[in-house]
């Protein structure tokens, strides 16, 4: 007798949880060190020591009713200044405190911007690019909107662009991008920025309602061989950049994150006030006050990230050699290799026989992949690759 | 080109909150002691040493990783059980752990309840009684259900059942109910939840569905004269208990709390999966780590909340010797006295103009009243009160 909407999907959990689940089962039968879990995308680096101090000497030194009180709804004003101040430092931007709206991390900073920009149960739509993070789908659809898929370019995992110009129409309201990617790793180039700017730009133009980019930036920092990564709002006006501190200081259960806009978007006047109609609406309120002030004081801080690129350039390398087919990632803690077969779902239950537990790739709206996470000890991944080529040799015969 | 339902509404806050800006402004004029600010509910007394400690100790002893890391969007298995054994020991309950589905406060509960309860855009309907928190009617229309209003009975501000009785119908969906009420301060006797919940079962049984009672009790501890209040699952079955720690630990900022429900309600196979699937729509993700393991910590700790026993005695006994009429309050710390007019609005600018800051009661869906947060030190208190007098002086002329 509960909500229809709802019911149908009750206890329903993601294929990556259940198979998190699994390995967690199984390792109480053969030992957690003989089963190798890459399924979760959890930061497996401590935050810089730097974050617990700050939120001691708080704690110790500061009005208790201040530090757990009611933060406002779009968040602290000096939190929100040392954001804009650290964006403007990197990426030469002109960030103030008014372009940056505080959110319960990434998730809810996208589904604010899903429901800002679409209207519910309208014919209105949200483009995403295969593969893609499937908890996107969900908050779509949450907001009452139509998710448009651009399928996957395998070749590369850029922008399957033929497809997205084809599927652009008067409803398009936002298409949401995630660089460096999960699942695949890969960092949009400047060349598919570029491309994708102008195609954007031309059907904004063409349709007459702007069509806005929802950068979804939770990876920024874990960049691999001193890469940089494109800032997309240097290349398209009307892009909402979201981000959270879950990776950058490895606080995914703290709930920090935010949304940033310059003052050259179209809505720049009334942004912030719609997004907080939505957050009023949706019952968020506030961001978790004492770790609004630990970003506030750690904002240029960053986790030793270094065993991702470590356990990167181990399994590229071996997976290779021994005959795997991959794109290089760029970044994340994520390497998308091509399965032995075309059914992905069915090479992930082979692998999970040699108690490698990898998630297949149809989870992320994606044919005949596979993804590694490689947020884990370095030994526990040099300890999987004799079963990966245990595995190929299965399937070579 | 923002979504029309939030661009309506983009940059409104609410009367309250105007108020207390207004007052920060008038600070700036006539100096802080001289503004009489009773316009907002933030509790004024810290949160009890052991939270501090607890956090600390957390952060030094235990792994980053988990302390920062992912919590399962029902919560933590250790804080759940807690949280149970806390309200068994105190309601003599059988909760266990899956009856307790950890959000993000109570705000974060209630809207999770009314889109368990109510279908977006279908007739659903939600029932609220007068005088209520003006944000339930927000996140109510949030969830594309309509607001039925059962008008106040301010005699006494117990429940106006016979206007209750008239408005139940086939698509009423739930009714939320807050005791110790904010704005009233009144907690509802016994007898007017074994009224409620012989009217719902009535109507359940006619409608053939269940009517759940929503139970928003953030308010609970702050009870006064040794009063208990009656804990509502105990006379009405189908009850879903929302709460926050915001009070009851001074932790309004760090955003935790939950939903509890009995084996024994309706939906209870259901219930949780269909929490959790609300929750993961919402981005709502999962509810702050380090502060879950605080609440599992502290669970039986209290702020020291006598203050507001203070300032109830001190108002309540002034206010009523001096001819303003009001309903005493049993708890919170809200007193909702009747204003010296029919205008609540107009009552409360010639209020401002002795810089004593009231909400008008029309925010509260009720005529002809104002409320007064006294979660302020006593001074303020003591200092308002010749300012109240000389307001009904003025109008008795």
């Amino acid at each position: 007798m509960l909500a229809k909407k709802y019911t149908a999907v009750a206890g329903q959990s993601s294929v990556i949880r259940e198979i998190f689940e699994y390995g967690k089962k199984r390792a109480a039968v053969v030992g957690a060190d003989n089963v190798f879990d890459f399924s979760i995308g959890n930061p497996s680096v401590p935050a810089p020591e730097m974050v617990n101090e700050t939120a001691i000497r708080i704690m110790q030194t500061e009005d208790s009713c201040k530090v757990h009180g009611y933060p406002s709804a779009v968040g602290y004003d000096d939190t929100r200044e040392a954001i804009a101040a650290n964006l403007n430092r990197r990426y030469h931007m002109q960030y103030h405190k008014n372009n940056i709206f505080m959110t319960i991390g990434a998730a809810s900073a996208i589904s604010l911007c899903f429901r800002v920009l679409a209207d519910y149960g309208q014919d209105d739509e949200i483009m995403v690019c295969a593969p893609y993070f499937p908890e996107y789908k969900c908050f779509i659809e949450g907001a009452g909107v139509k998710v448009t898929e651009i399928s996957a370019d395998p070749k590369d995992f850029q922008i399957n662009f033929p497809e997205l110009e084809s599927k652009l129409n008067v409803h398009t309201r936002a298409i949401i991008i995630n660089s460096p990617n999960n699942p695949t790793g890969v960092v949009y180039s400047e060349d598919t920025l570029k491309k994708l700017a102008a195609i954007l730009e031309e059907a904004s133009n063409r349709f007459g309602r702007p069509i806005y980019i929802i950068s979804d930036e939770p990876y920024r920092e874990i960049v691999f061989d001193d890469k940089t990564v494109p800032y997309v709002p240097h290349f398209y006006k009307n892009t909402l950049v979201c981000y959270s501190y879950s990776k950058s200081l490895s606080l995914p259960g703290e709930r920090v994150g935010y949304i940033a806009f310059t003052d050259e978007i179209s809505d720049a006047d009334i942004m912030l006030g719609t997004i907080g109609a939505v957050a009023r609406e949706m019952g968020y309120v506030g961001v978790p006050s004492l770790f609004q002030m630990v970003v506030r004081d750690c904002v240029d801080a960053l986790s030793d990230i270094s065993v991702y690129e470590t356990n990167r350039n181990i399994l590229y390398k071996a997976l290779t050699q021994m005959g795997y087919q991959c794109v290089k990632p760029d970044g994340t803690f994520y390497i998308f290799p091509r399965c032995l077969e075309e059914d992905a779902e069915n090479f992930c239950k082979r692998a999970q026989k040699y108690d490698l537990l990898v998630v297949p790739s149809t989870s992320f709206s994606c044919d005949s992949h596979f993804r590694l996470s490689y947020c884990v000890p370095t030994k526990r991944v040099e300890r999987a690759l004799p079963l990966f080529e245990k595995l190929i040799k299965e399937y070579r015969g």
